[in-house]
């Protein structure tokens, strides 16, 4: 239902598992998700589905433009350590996840819906502090909470948002933006600076909804994605999908201030960081010279824009440092 | 995103909340949730909301058709117990209480997106087992499954489906069916048979889309809810959102097998029961006499309808015995 609806929880006589022969791994994880994404490929055929499973978003037909609708769900221990200081910013964090993947559609953000399990151990307060972290960042991007639920529980902080977004009709690429559609030759872009999000950024990350509509009303982009897992990890998506090899110009990666302290704390360089730490929620983009030309000339936003590196012909789906020649290594942060 | 991407879960130090005062209760959450409704009431403004929060779903301005948004969770040992053997069936469940919403609505299921917080115990075998139950009610219905994402973590298995649905340009309600439209003589209408549904109906039960999509092209309706929390607790929403009372015809009201059997352990009646439990996932709808007349001529679907009494212009909010001419009490399972 789409009424915050009550269900306080009662513990039930827990049968554990019977035949669990091993555990739930993340390598068993993967399986299950191709085994899903194989399951599903043959929907992506009916007829209101533009774009479904295997992207940032999956868009349906709408009226004077393309819906788009995404789902992420955060949980405590995986996505963030519960701190009832941070409970704004996790709600922040909840929704701000999902306006990234609707920016990378290339797409307005529109509605959302709201699901949460609460842990018994909140007070009132807890709860609606969190929530306001949520409903403070819809109002701050335009987006309209429609829904959800919430369920409380003897486990820990879930909170499962689903949202939808636009594309403009008079947009550059009605059709929204695809990961699957790199060319060679094209400029591989990013918005902002990367690394060190653990230090803080990715409770507070700025979704690059604006970006994403200055970038739609000048000109079309070829491909795109948000950097949440990394940027080696979601560059090696996107450039798999469209069936070309990146070269990188590793000196050119901007890098965050946050990337430079982790380094120091880690030993690690900085540029390892912005290469292989997970939820920046930048965007990366992949767009022909001619048209990043012409968006530089006057970009109308203000977060930066930098070129890292260009799609190749050659070496599919690997990464190539420019100056050594050397295939960088695909990592990112492990949650497990 | 809307890819199912992998979030494999760590243990992070998990601090203890401060300050947490008191337990969150289900008088809490109840306050909780009339805040989040406050915050929100100005939101379904919005123009692409056609209707906001408060029912049963939420419906998007669309293109020939209105689209309707639904979100619900299911949480361990909060909606069903973890048994191996019931995987596919808890999968079900999981997508069925969303379609039983877009019923609800009037509207045709369309799509949904589905996300999983799965027990670290889980196997391979059972993460498949959940989704195969969940695609093979995808498929029976006709949703098509777009995305979502699944996490892995020390916790209870929780899922969490947000759908769409579309109301066809030809309904009879293009709007919709909404909570608040019923009419003083009116004749309150259930589907299929009420109680007992915690012996098994709650994890098997069929979504009411075919009925209501048949009563859409046949006949307007001024009202109509989905009966999960209990018969009492559902209709006595609809009464209160509409200005209305309600008088019930008690020996009307059709009782399942279930609502027998249970009675003979609990010591109550069937009709309690009916009265009193939840996730019957049943319609109930509010209709006018003459609607409901042509309707019954020719029903054009296999479901039995039941009168089951009406609305009147008194004791607005309150559901009246028409026997004994008593307040029926307003009572649901309580998960807390």
């Amino acid at each position: 239902m789409i009424r915050f609806r009550q269900h306080s929880s009662r513990r039930l006589k827990n049968r554990s598992l019977r035949g669990a022969v091993f555990s739930y791994t993340g390598a068993m994880e993967q399986t299950f998700i191709t085994w899903i994404e194989n399951q599903l490929a043959s929907e992506s055929a009916a007829p209101e589905v533009v774009l479904g499973v295997g992207d940032d978003g999956a868009i349906l037909q709408g009226r004077l433009s393309k819906q788009v609708l995404v789902a992420d769900t955060i949980v405590e221990n995986v996505h963030f350590e519960l701190d009832i200081e941070r409970l704004h910013r996790i709600g922040h964090k909840s929704l701000a996840i999902n306006l990234s993947d609707i920016a990378a559609m290339g797409a307005e953000a529109e509605s959302a819906l709201v699901s949460f399990a609460l842990p018994r151990s909140f007070t009132l307060e807890n709860a609606q502090d969190l929530f306001a972290g949520i409903f403070a960042t819809a109002k701050h991007f335009g987006v309209v909470v429609i829904g959800g639920d919430t369920t409380c529980h003897d486990g820990p902080l879930v909170i499962s948002i689903a949202a939808t977004g636009r594309i403009s009709a008079e947009a550059q690429c009605p059709d929204g933006w695809r990961m699957d559609g790199a060319q060679v030759d094209d400029l591989l872009v990013v918005t902002g600076a990367l690394g060190g999000s653990i230090g803080g950024h990715h409770l507070d990350f700025h979704p690059r909804l604006d970006v994403a509509v200055a970038i739609q009303h000048r000109v079309p982009i070829n491909a795109a994605t948000d950097i949440s897992d990394s940027l080696s990890i979601d560059l090696s998506h996107l450039i798999r999908k469209s069936g070309v090899g990146a070269v990188l110009q590793c000196d050119q990666i901007p890098l965050s201030g946050a990337a430079h302290d982790l380094a120091i704390q880690s030993g690690k360089s900085a540029l390892f960081h912005a290469l292989s730490d997970g939820e920046d929620f930048e965007l990366l983009l992949s767009i022909s010279r001619e048209n990043y030309q012409r968006l530089e000339a006057d970009p109308s936003f203000d977060v930066p824009l930098t070129v890292i590196g260009r799609c190749v012909g050659e070496r599919i789906g690997e990464i190539e440092d420019a100056k050594t020649g050397n295939t960088i290594e695909i990592r990112g942060y492990e949650h497990g």
